[in-house]
């Protein structure tokens, strides 16, 4: 196995063994599994090798984490294995109220626990649900049953120290498909997490303020805002739409060999895991180092709405669940088109067996419109290429949201990061039609919250080597009326480098760019360091108060760009444990401008940051909200590293004119293309 | 005719005759001639007709307008005519000083002459090129020639009173593809641009400042930074990339009928015209109206050396040259895939003929991934819409730039405009590898200067009707430690509203969106008016001073977002004639905060902007760099006009796994896909 390859079951059960051994009769609870990691030190010699050759690969212990419960109480257990030699490395307790992540099972388990319970029964019983059924047009009568959305608890006071859960009650139509975020109930069980014993129920405010809170009363019929085809009443499906089809006749550009990807002078290895989804690693573009390990390791996504319980509304979608726990099983002709190969995650589930998450990658290529392309108008002759992307994508689904997660590669050495943030908005029960300036009434009863998405992507770097600089270029007007500047139009760039770790402001009006450069690699051409810039879109950061625990728990959520020097275990920008966490334990302390980060082994952070205040359009389900940035080259190579790049021709893409495509397909159409200008002279 | 169809060959010629009529013996030089929109009254009323009908369409007599000189002097003159009844309307000199915009063939006859004058010919022989040849490693040994670039004048002073023409000169090999920007020559002719009379040479500088100015001496042969694969070097042609072809065997889901376009509930029309390429018109969604016309207006390049004459490369490709007139041929196979439809652009020589310029707008339709996608985690059971999109493109090349103009639509009712900018970097000469805070060295004797491309789109509304208010929204902290935000988490929306004319300023970081709404029109769900936003990236404006010319010429380049009251004719920016121009005629003067434009006609204007500090990568040929910004339904319907949409289907989109496609095309490949996921169950 590769020192990057994903976890295999055979080591998700050799972990379990030794932690049951090591824990004798108790009963071990596991949350989580996972691989870690080699020392980096360690892997780097490893690659050198792998790469260079000159001697025979060093063997590396593949090590594994797990957290876990005894018997079901505090504290959480944090131990490290060694599973090629099959040993216990670590084995301790975590700090007092550390609580762990949320597991698939458990929550299951809560969630039954919760509908079961009788305090909740006794609720539901008010609903008088029996006598109600709501009288779809094409279904027929329809009857209601409960559903129960556990959240994690979040946090709003120190004394929290057990795991619970607070669960979000709807009804939904009896229908497979139906829609419950639809009919948001206005009563909130919280429960412990682990002894799933009943703590409380809160009464959720429906109005204005937190002045309208009911009891739970006979529940009153409304109609329901559903996105299934089959309980669309007033929708009939959209025709016209033709098939597009994706044909790649001699095959992919890419080969997959292991975790190993190879497509287009790019080299670079894709591995799942639990709490990222997927990491990708070594990446190198034309022979040249670019990145050690890049992935997104967190969200947070607090809600805006004030009114308790909901101010406690913060999830933090990986460190809390993990987007490789919570990945959906890709499949042919929904999540791509074209040629798909697809990779997997496995997972431990509480008694620590492996549990196969099938297709949780799916990797493609894919046409984006044209690479580059220039007419000489003297004599008509043009060059065109067109861009072809390669795009790994997962795609996580964490309750109510999903998150489709795209790092698509292109031909002349550039990585566009997008996520898609689409599925439905979390809801609460709005009486009376309420209007309020912190959220949308997106339906009959229900109101959708203004919150804020904010991801944090790591980027270890390797700029042509181990020794990296972070800069950031700012342009400025030069300075008026001077002999060099009489005419008042020249302007320059004023470069700052960062010589300690922190953070980068936001200057978008100086047009600040965020740059890693080699200073130990200077271009031939520019004379200066070749690097990589990273193209940030200037965006709000989160817009809770420094003194509120949103922050203090997400603190790498104020800023855009952090640099610290890289350290092994340093993954996660809030910290290795968020689910009801006090503080963030995270960049907060790694990137606190101690740390010398000049010419050394430097890692940078970028947080994309989306205020979603919703639409209607957003509901019931929400259309692809697209949030990016580039990572390009900035002078890192002496030109267009893409020159070598065929030209397009219509011999290798076989486009048609409308009008012999319609013909063709039996259709009317208007006279037919009467100029066909010639494409540009190709090489393919 | 359509009222809005573009002109014809023989509205070109009428309105020639009727002006050539009109002038009798003396030569008229056309400059431009094009078609008038009708004033907007009449053609509400005509368009009211043709979609409600209740009464016949009324006659609506076609207007062109002509500009011209006579007898190759100043003035410029402006003329409308009727070209349905054979009239002309009017006819006047403009005001002192007003130089016309460029034609193709003025301009080839311009750089013809100034090839030919003597005075060039003298610096040319100065270089002593018969003696030079380079050894291409490919092509052997290969000599010189000299190419002249004609640029627009530009401004920097108030006594610029005739047409002038820049010229920057370089050296190519002599092979039909060479790249002329690679060998910068340091002398540069002014001409008389309608006389070709001699006006000076101005000796460029090619140091650091304006100290090192060189009287013209013999070229020492430099390697070249070449772009087209015959003349590569070094590069031998990328090789593994494998056929990616998009076909629609049931032919294009969009119609054409004329220049109405109908596709996935949207219905516009678009025409060709030589000044910006294209306008889109009537554009409904739904049966709903959104806008009356959209379009590209105005785009001007500043550049940020200061170093005279280089102080004066300001171009305005729209009002100096035209992107109908640079517009490309565009053809099956280079510039989109699939199912393609062509339309043509009409322009008049200086004669006053017709010119066909074919194929300069495609329209196709592409997939771009997910548009929603939602998984109830309880069943396992997905929904999965592919997100199917609408490209209308035209691309301008005005000499050594690119511009790749796309209108992309989708099925949710948002338009994505995106620009890509391509094409080769304007070059200086470079003595001596100088290195410069205001450009980039991109090859050897080489330099690309710092410059900005500012682009200002025009929608002239029409939200759910004809009265409209433009408002921006930004979202706040509320009050810390009250009441209604004891934890400090919560936020909220305050609106502004434009009750004059005039722009908005960027607030990134309160996330302020722009929008127009329709107060006559509530949204039935939120009880809010309706609206539609523009979600506008947050740019550096012209960084020029406000003392340059730069933007006495471009005020509007200042600011991001502009409103201002609809008046027929108002239509560019930065004015009608911005060629030699001394001040902008346009946005300071309508956008200055004088009208009222609350609930009335409204027109917007977004400015997209980009600061270029090239890098090495962007030569010889710069890879697509993009710009972008949406507009997009905010609670204009009452839910996701996209429910209606067929849930995505492999039996539909026919994608592959990765082993078995490589298995057919005879590769090698991994062990095949175990697992396979059940995609949507689906409607199509």
């Amino acid at each position: 196995m590769h020192i990057f390859d994903p976890i295999s079951d055979a080591e998700i059960r050799t972990t379990a063994r030794l932690l049951k051994d090591l824990n004798g009769d108790a009963k071990v609870h596991f949350v989580q599994i996972d691989r870690l990691d080699p020392p980096k030190k360690q892997a780097l010699r490893y690659l050198s090798v792998e790469r260079h050759g000159g001697a025979p690969l060093p063997r590396i212990p593949r090590r594994t984490y797990a957290y876990y419960y005894l018997n079901d109480r505090m504290p959480l257990y944090k131990a490290l294995c060694n599973v090629s030699d099959g040993r216990v490395i670590a084995n301790q307790a975590t700090p007092e109220g550390t609580v762990g992540p949320l597991l698939p099972e458990d929550v299951e388990a809560v969630e039954a626990a919760i509908l079961a319970h009788p305090a909740v029964q006794a609720e539901i019983a008010k609903l008088k649900l029996d006598a109600l059924s709501y009288n779809h047009s094409a279904l027929g009568p329809l009857g209601y049953s409960v559903v129960c959305e556990p959240w994690m608890y979040g946090t709003d006071s120190p004394h929290d120290k057990i795991p619970l859960i607070q669960a979000y009650m709807y009804l939904k139509l009896d229908h497979p498909e139906a829609n419950h975020y639809s009919i948001p109930l206005k009563f909130s069980p919280v429960f412990e997490y682990l002894t799933h014993a009943f703590v409380r129920i809160d009464y959720l405010p429906s109005g204005a303020d937190e002045s309208l809170v009911h009891n739970t009363l006979p529940h009153t019929v409304l109609p329901t805002v559903e996105y299934h085809p089959e309980l669309l009443e007033d929708v009939p499906p959209r025709d016209g739409l033709k098939p597009l089809i994706v044909s790649q006749p001699e095959g992919a550009s890419f080969t997959v060999d292991g975790s190993k990807i190879t497509w287009q002078d790019w080299e670079f290895r894709v591995a799942t895991n639990v709490r990222e989804g997927l990491a990708i690693y070594d990446v190198h573009f034309k022979g040249r180092s670019l990145f050690y390990r890049a992935s997104l390791e967190e969200m947070t996504v607090p809600y805006g709405d004030s009114r308790a319980p909901f101010h406690r509304k913060q999830a933090f979608d990986l460190g809390d669940c993990g987007f490789g726990n919570s990945a959906n099983s890709l499949a042919l002709g929904c999540h791509c088109l074209g040629v798909i190969k697809y990779l997997d995650t496995r997972r431990s589930d509480s008694e620590g067996n492996p549990v196969l998450i099938p297709s949780t990658v799916c990797m493609h290529e894919q046409d984006y419109g044209i690479l580059y392309l220039h007419k000489n108008y003297r004599n008509g002759k043009t060059v065109t290429t067109r861009r072809r992307e390669f795009v790994v994508q997962t795609i996580a689904t964490v309750a109510n949201y999903e998150y489709i997660l795209n790092f698509v590669f292109d031909q002349a050495g550039a990585i566009t990061v997008q996520v898609r943030a689409t599925g439905i908005l979390s809801t609460m029960p709005n009486d009376d039609n309420n209007v309020t300036d912190f959220g949308t009434i997106v339906g009959p009863g229900v109101t959708a919250a203004y919150h804020q998405h904010l991801l944090s992507f790591r980027f270890d770097t390797r700029i042509d080597g181990d020794k990296n600089t972070v800069v950031y270029d700012d342009y400025v007007p030069m300075e008026e009326n001077t002999a060099m500047n009489p005419y008042n139009v020249g302007f320059r760039q004023v470069r700052s480098y960062m010589d300690k770790s922190g953070y980068i402001d936001q200057s978008p009006f100086t047009n600040r760019t965020y740059k890693v450069i080699n200073e130990n690699s200077i271009n031939p051409v520019t004379m200066k360091p070749v690097g990589y810039k990273f193209e940030m879109p200037a965006k709000q950061m989160i817009l809770a108060s420094k003194n509120s625990y949103n922050v203090k728990r997400a603190h790498y959520a104020t800023k855009q760009f952090w640099v610290s020097k890289y350290h092994d275990d340093q993954l996660y920008a809030a910290g290795e444990f968020t689910n009801q966490s006090q503080g963030d334990t995270g960049l907060s302390k790694w990137a606190d401008g101690t740390e010398s980060v000049r010419n050394t082994d430097t890692v940078v952070w970028a947080t994309l940051a989306l205020t979603h205040p919703p639409v209607t359009e957003q509901f019931p389900v929400m259309t692809s909200d697209f949030m990016q940035f580039l990572v390009t080259p900035a002078s890192f190579f002496t030109k267009n590293p893409a020159l070598d790049v065929p030209l397009a021709n219509n011999n290798f893409n076989k486009s048609v004119y409308y009008e012999d495509a319609q013909k063709a397909a039996g259709l009317a159409t208007g006279e037919s293309q009467s100029s066909s200008a010639s494409c540009c002279k190709s090489n393919i």
